[in-house]
């Protein structure tokens, strides 16, 4: 835990934290409504203008391997990544439920814009197929870097560590 | 997002946002552990005097068919409703496990009491068999609409809208 | 609820009460990513200096009996735990991802120290398999009483309630 970052040091910069782990929550939550109401092309605006996103697996992400199933670094990329979805999803898909863990800080990396805190939040998306049935589609940990130039925090960096290796039926959804 | 009702517009009032939404989430974490204790009885008291209820399915929500797969609109009914699970239920329930997302301040509508906030909220719960295994049950929002008269949040309204369209066996419980 | 120990007669203590809720969901979530991150020797580093842990099913729980499958009252059981897991599991383990709820205040008990509130909390974990497949693996409820000595609130006493009484492949990892 940077305690920087998220000042824990006195009462004053422990109600930081609490303040921004809370608005933190608040705009994860509304990550996880916009992707579970398929309204994908606002998705985008979740991220910072400098922004960089990955979707990988824990063994990958434990040995250090940096390129994930999925890998943007500009804004630009996130958007045609949208694009992709649709087109490719010409079928009605399926539908999915996000569920998310507290967020916690965590540890500033070296390199790392010195008012950019980094955040840890547990998720688990459940699918709903089209005859009704659900299923447990993934689960894992989002590990993100925050921009805060007032307003909502944006993610400058999010990279989705899925807990399961065999992910390929990701690319249906961002996570 | 209706930024009167929620009040974003200065400090003060997004101060009264957090705190209001800290409330929903208490009576919603209360709610939930209501049923999952399978403390039936006390349910009716989680609504207003004057409130509605309902559960239904994305698709038909979606199609703004109004009716439910389940419907109250008098606090009368939904009283009844305990009756009539209690009845059904002769022999021994399976058990269940709500978990909750944080609930996001959504848009007031037409009609609204200019008092009463609207909040959205993810939820998924989990069925425990008799056999001692666990499924995922149902999946879903909560569309909620508040009545804050002092005390804890009582819901106006709740619209239960699952995820899943097959929702036949979600008569085995609230929701 | 116990409103002395949460305090919730003036606005001071309301704020004590929402104070203290949100630190315990702090500890709540960092406990259950050390867990999910295989850092078991750090999880007794959760637990008071006096305290109890033990593992039960909600039939048991309901019958009041009192031994559970997992039982520990000293925090050196709590830590021969973690040596017993670490050489039993010779083989690669599955891996776990917990999602937990907002934690309610719950009534005191006789005989607990009055400086030692309590909370109740559900929770929900998944089981990732070798083979990426993932299943619900346990649901149930924490019944937390927390020692306030400075810093993270610690757990003087975790009674975990699984929903289900089919719990022999629980003794894999802590809950």
């Amino acid at each position: 835990m940077s305690s920087t970052r998220f000042g824990t040091d006195t009462e004053t910069d422990t109600e930081l934290t609490r303040e921004l782990l809370w608005r933190v929550a608040m705009v994860q939550a509304e990550y996880a409504r916009c992707i579970d109401a398929d309204e994908l092309e606002r998705w985008p605006d979740f991220f910072a203008e400098q922004c960089f996103y990955t979707v990988t697996t824990a063994d990958n992400h434990r040995e250090g391997l940096a390129a994930g199933l999925i890998w943007a670094d500009t804004k630009g990329m996130i958007c045609d990544r949208v694009s992709a979805l649709r087109e490719a999803n010409i079928y009605e898909r399926h539908s999915y439920r996000h569920v998310l863990g507290q967020p916690l800080p965590s540890a500033g990396q070296p390199g790392d814009p010195p008012d950019q805190p980094r955040t840890e939040t547990s998720f688990l998306v459940v699918r709903i197929m089209r005859d009704g049935s659900t299923d447990v589609f993934a689960s894992g940990r989002y590990l993100d870097r925050w921009a805060l130039a007032g307003g909502p925090p944006k993610l400058a960096e999010r990279i989705v560590v899925c807990d399961s290796s065999r992910i390929d039926t990701l690319l249906a959804l961002p996570l």
